[in-house]
């Protein structure tokens, strides 16, 4: 065990933040980490929109539907990025076609939540309270408009970023049997019997928790999420489609 | 500065291992990091397959095109993960159409993204070295056979570990400002123009590199990847909706 692992096995969201600015050289410094992240290729096909003006944090705050949102000191948004290739290689008379299939798109996205990771983990090393805002996928097209984007890019993840107001538990996690395999895929018989155990720890677990306790086990909570359909939400496959992505 | 981000700020792919295993205990917490990485809406929609045996690695290199897969103790791959949850729901007899829309799958993707970038980490942060395999997408009906993978499941991203048997230098990444912006995205009138310092480091850097020196610019590099086209490669869009992700 080491300082990195220790921290990465503590990892848990924070949703209450402190009125406080994070100063500039911190957020030089996680720019930095996102920069040195892997990337597809060298092409670095990804960038970042940072919000910290309490207009647009509110902004998107509603689109999130997480008032929380608009407490943060930092909003960085991940941006899934081949428009600067586009421009580079346009400029230099290169046709630019490829850039519109899907495998072009699978790059930027990884390339963004390789980074976004990272950023995550730097702000944590730094005692700072993050949560990842997969709900900016809520209104894609509000999103497009709140950070001015041009074709060829897709915001695919948030990470808002402040001073930490409160300390939550360590919410448990599958079982290892359950999500990692030796060679092969491994299917199972019976899920929900096989999470018997996982769900008595889920459950005592929200049992336990101080505040807003929710009763639920991990394969109710599975189960629940089949209904939840924001219909913004599920347009994303357009959405993306109209930034010029994934045409084939 | 902490231990975190200077390993972060000195991350390095590494193509070349020693024969050598990784011990059990090592491959223990890299997959408890997994479990620890944040997830959407705690739905934990990603697993992961580890290949150690020779013939599955040997065959995976071949899919990648790089040897070097085959000669790493560990190759992790990250796979985006409905399957599990379709069995939890079907089996409490909740009907799971939700889970073909692309938003799932961009869930999914996102969760074992997450986890790859920290297992990565993890494993950096214990001296061995890493490559990921983005060329695991070269053939993904070869990944999906090799993985026995069911439907709404699908390998995102590949992860080689072993002990490093090189120490390559640090490659010089794109200058903040063309990457990181604030409130909106920002566009330049000129790319190449805007890039011309970052394009002579560039130079300067595979210039210096002992082994196969590549005298070649960052706009160069982009321009000439647009020509990158492995016919089964671009065939992704279909092989993800032919695993029942992604139909609207």
């Amino acid at each position: 065990m080491n300082e990195v692992i220790n921290l990465q096995l503590n990892h848990k969201s924070i949703r209450k933040f402190k009125d406080e600015k994070l100063p500039q050289d911190i957020v030089e410094t996680l720019v930095d980490v996102a920069r040195h992240t892997a990337t597809s290729n060298f092409m670095q096909s990804y960038s970042i929109v940072c919000l910290t003006s309490k207009e647009k944090k509110a902004k998107l705050a509603t689109i999130c539907n997480q008032p929380y949102v608009a407490e943060a000191s930092h909003v960085f948004i991940f941006v899934a990025d081949q428009y600067r290739n586009k421009q580079i290689a346009t400029e230099n008379n290169q046709e630019t076609t490829v850039l519109h299939n899907m495998d072009r798109y699978m790059v930027a996205m990884t390339d963004a939540i390789l980074a976004a990771q990272n950023v995550n983990l730097a702000a944590e090393s730094l005692d700072l309270g993050t949560v990842f805002l997969g709900s900016i996928l809520n209104d894609n097209e509000a999103v497009k408009e709140l950070l001015e984007l041009p074709e060829l890019t897709f915001a695919v993840l948030g990470l808002a970023i402040g001073y930490k107001d409160q300390e939550p538990q360590l919410k448990p996690r599958l079982p290892k049997e359950m999500m990692f395999f030796e060679e092969r895929y491994q299917t199972f018989d019976n899920y929900v019997d096989k999470l018997k155990e996982y769900d008595d720890v889920v459950t005592t677990y929200y049992d336990l928790r101080d505040a807003n306790t929710r009763i639920d086990s991990f394969t109710h909570q599975i189960t629940q999420g089949m209904n939840r359909k924001p219909v913004k939400r599920l347009r994303v496959k357009s959405d993306i489609e109209n930034q010029g992505f994934m045409t084939e």
